[in-house]
């Protein structure tokens, strides 16, 4: 099976094996069971045996997954290795927090730029990277061929400029804000991270688990 | 149907519907169709329709949904009314970035106290609180009857303060850290936010999308 056929879903789960897989490794772990990865995952051993035989090959029946083998593989599979190239939007506090917090290089990505409309905040760094102003978001991006924009602005801040990073060529976004991307341009690649979604889910969890009591 | 036997996957969605029923509000739509509320979320028609009947008795088939009714019945069963009393550990860039974006009171919740380790931060303010030393966790937490906390803390540092938490009976938490709660503790309600592994799907589609040019 080729990986286009691979379903969403089995792919959102593949950062967190990815994730566990590291732990494991951090804590010299060589060979580890489904049964024994599925305790630590907390999802059923026939589900890890059905999401890595997706890929095909992985581990031998009967003998554990060879961990760092493993998590090289779907390492490979996510892309990991790959450094594109990305300019942040947003220096706020959301901004500085994904720009400081983020090992960008371990997870595919190389942060080239960050850009913000303030006045005060223009000429400071942040990770090593001078903050520049708005206006030469489009020269820095075609200068440095940027395809993907991370963006820590709020919504309308979005909406506004939209159509010139679509028309610069930006069409892979990690977007913190709640404008919808993908409706305006159906051929982006965009991932939402949405907070209030988050924490709205939270309060539905306390509210059943009350009305339980 | 009781709310109890509602999928997850039902759940994850309703905050995206509160969302978007939120902006038709405030465009001034008074009812919308399912076909319609489809094409701006992008979400089949019949997937709506399948996910509100899980609530029982929305809108009137023909006639559309009534906008600001749907949103109010979605708002409570998600329990968007109550006002959960939460605290924030960690005052770091994360951290100020969830006290200063977040609309607590719209989702449910209210922020009662900060707490950090840091000395020169303990004094200053963020949205009108005043941070505390971390000592102080516990007798807060007792005189408040605090049950919720917002982890903005790196996950050495909740492994280390994950134990005096349970203790003081907060089993409801919403977490930015990797730290695995329900492992440790099987009756707590966690939200994890991931971003990394959010950016490592990211990664997974721009590299499968490159493959396909």
């Amino acid at each position: 099976m080729s990986n286009k056929e691979i379903s969403i879903q089995v792919i959102r789960r593949l950062p967190r094996y990815y994730r566990f897989l590291t732990e494991l490794q951090n804590d010299g772990v060589d060979k580890i069971s489904s049964t024994k990865l599925s305790a630590i995952m907390n999802i059923t051993a026939s589900q890890i045996r059905q999401d890595l035989n997706c890929f095909g090959g992985f581990g031998q029946q009967g003998y554990g997954y060879p961990v760092a083998q493993l998590k090289e593989e779907i390492g490979n599979i996510l892309g990991l290795s790959n450094k594109y190239k990305a300019i942040l939007l947003g220096a706020g506090n959301m901004g500085k927090a994904v720009a400081t917090h983020m090992d960008f290089s371990s997870l595919g990505f190389e942060l080239c730029g960050i850009f913000e409309k303030s006045g005060e905040l223009i000429g400071t760094t942040l990770r090593d990277i001078t903050i520049k102003p708005d206006d030469e978001v489009q020269s820095f991006c075609k200068e440095n061929d940027i395809k993907t924009a991370f963006l820590c602005l709020p919504k309308d801040a979005v909406s506004a400029q939209i159509d010139m990073l679509y028309s610069l060529g930006i069409k892979n976004f990690w977007n913190f804000s709640h404008y919808d991307i993908t409706k305006k341009y159906a051929d982006t690649i965009v991932e939402n991270v949405h907070m209030n979604d988050s924490l709205m889910t939270l309060c539905y969890r306390i509210t059943q688990n009350n009305k339980e009591k």
